[in-house]
This record gives structure tokens, C-alpha cells and sequence, in this order.
């Protein structure tokens, strides 16, 4: 019997292609989140057989996508020490993760339209609810201005994860640029001026 | 011969259409940048085969709702008195057009699959070096920081008006918020933090 037949090596070349999928996915669905299967499957270097093998639907990868992409987020952001000084706090969690918050984002617009509501915020809940909490303490403690909304300030760092990651991707910023630049700008959109 | 019939009527009737076809594109791509010409034609009330009529293909469509929009855009920008002080001018610049700039945006991200680079360059050069020009003023003038390039503060402004227009889409931002918000957020973020 060959070697590439047995049941282990059929196993772990099932769980290789499988993460080939999902890595494809997730680079895929953000420079576009309309991608398609077969694009998908392009980018992966496997046949769309083989894809539909694991991932029986285009939703089913996208939510295995999303599950995916937050939990590496999440795995970052639990190695985080977010107590303390809330702008050190800020500044840790975005130089930490803004590339993964970014992939989690383009993904989570994909998975809007494809994927029914209550699943998404379920998915979502636990690292939204991280960053939520760090702001919403930064305004308690007179560290974050509470002149604006908690969410809005919430979003603000969010479109500016996305856009910074959409123009790394447009080849408008550098990559080793941009965690500096988000922070340089978050905190200080974050700070009431005197306007 | 009946009054519909006339040849004048019949052009009115087009430009009508024309208008309805375009504005319905603005609207579709605006939460959609894969909007097909099928979801245009029905948001617009006509049929695939008037829209076709007047537009041959989807790239000759968007091009179309890209120079509309972006006229739309610059009629206002010229309305405005962009002299003086820099960051009054920002927040009038803001609160005039925000919605006209992220519909813009978000038009500009589907011509970027549909029309060749060199022409959305062209229709986008004008309204986007005005403001490009008001933050480079700004800078020199000492009224925004100049620690980050301008750029990059160009490059914020147009995330966080292109973010709130998706908020506002999405429910979760008040479009009578979304002005104050963003020019509280942006004067905040071009001002340097002691960070």
C-alpha cells in the first residue's frame, strides 16, 4: 500500500486543504466581498470539487471564514493586557491587531449578506464587546472624550482598521506604517479639541 | 396624434428616465458595489431593455453615475468659501457635502473594478484636489498636524464620511448625527495629541 493512501495522510491532506481554503477565503473576501467560489478555489490552489467536499455552500465557507478569523482575532486579543492606562491600552490593542481586525471586518461585510443576522452578532459579540468595554472605560476614567457616543467612537476605529487595510491593499500605504498611523489618529480623534 | 407621442414628449420621457436610471444607480451602488444592472433597472421603476437603451453596457453605466455624482459634488464644493481659516473651512466643507462625498465614494469603489485607472483619476482629479489643497493649507498654516502626511489625514477623512454613510445605511448612526460627528472626529484627529 502507498504511502499517500492511508487514512492518516488522506486525514491531514483533508485538514491542509482545508486550511488553504479558509486562508484563500479570507484574502479573497477582502479585497472583495463579493468573491466568488471558483475564485476562492482559484486562489487556493484547489479544485472547486475538493472545496465543495468541505464547504457544501458559499455561505457555509464564509461562516467557517468569519469563525475562523475571529477566533485568530480573539487569540490576539486575549494575549493583550487591556487593564490599566485606557490611551496605552488603545494604542497596545491597535498596533497588536489591526491587520486581523481588519481581515475580521472585510469578512463580516461578506458575511452580512450571507449569513442571517443573529448568527453574525453571536459570532461577533465577544471581541466587539472587548473594544467596546476598553472605550466605554477610557470615557469613565476622563482618558476618551464623552462629548461623542461610546458606538460612534467605536466605529471610528473600526473604519479606520478597514480603510487603513483597504489602502495597504490599494498600495496607498505601507504596511509597516500603518499601525502608527491608526493610533497617531484614533487617539487623538478620541481627545475633545478646542474647536 | 396623441400627446404622448410627440417627439418632445418622447425626449422628455428619456431624460426622465435617464434621471431615474441614474439615481437608482447611485443608490444601489452605494450599499452594493456588485449591483447588477437588473437590481438598477427594477430600483428605478424601468425596464432592463430602457436601460439598456440608454446605457449598453453596466461599465457605461457606472461611468455615467460616477460623473453624475461627482458633478453633483463639485457644485457644492465651488458653493463653498474654502478660504480663511482652515479648520472652519474643513468643518464647512463637512458638514456641506458629506453625503455627497460618501455617495461619491462609494460609486468610486465600483468604478474601480469597471472603468479603466487613468479615467477615474480624470472625473475624481478636481473635487479631490480641493481638498487636498485645504489640508496641505492647513498644515503649513499650523491649524492641522503635521506629524502625520497629509495624505494619510486626506485618507481619514474619507474613511470616516464613506464609514458613516454605511453607519447610517446599516442603522446604526442618525443622519442628522452623522455631520457633528464627523467634523468633531476629524478637527480631533488632525489636531496632535500629547500622546
Amino acid at each position: 500500500m502507498s504511502r499517500s493512501a492511508t487514512s492518516q495522510d488522506r486525514r491531514a491532506d483533508a485538514r491542509q486543504n482545508v486550511e488553504k481554503i479558509l486562508d484563500a477565503a479570507i484574502t479573497c473576501l477582502s479585497r472583495n466581498a463579493d468573491a466568488s467560489v471558483s475564485e476562492i478555489a482559484q486562489a487556493a490552489g484547489v479544485g472547486r470539487v475538493t472545496l465543495y467536499g468541505h464547504f457544501p455552500t458559499r455561505d457555509a465557507l464564509i461562516e467557517a471564514a468569519l469563525v475562523r478569523v475571529i477566533s485568530e482575532g480573539e487569540a490576539v486579543l486575549e494575549s493583550l493586557d487591556l487593564a490599566g492606562d485606557p490611551r496605552r491600552a488603545l494604542r497596545v490593542l491597535i498596533e497588536s491587531s489591526w491587520l486581523l481586525i481588519a481581515r475580521a471586518s472585510a469578512v463580516l461585510v461578506a458575511a452580512q449578506t450571507a449569513l442571517p443576522p443573529g448568527r453574525i452578532h453571536q459570532l461577533h459579540a465577544e471581541p466587539a464587546q472587548r473594544v467596546d468595554e476598553l472605550i466605554r472605560r477610557g470615557q469613565t476614567e476622563g482618558a476618551f472624550r464623552d462629548d461623542l457616543p461610546a458606538t460612534w467612537l467605536t466605529s471610528v476605529l473600526h473604519h479606520l482598521l478597514k480603510g487603513a487595510a483597504l489602502d495597504v491593499a490599494n498600495g496607498l500605504l505601507e504596511q509597516a506604517d500603518a499601525p502608527r498611523l491608526i493610533s497617531e489618529t484614533v487617539l487623538a480623534a478620541y481627545t475633545r479639541g478646542d474647536t
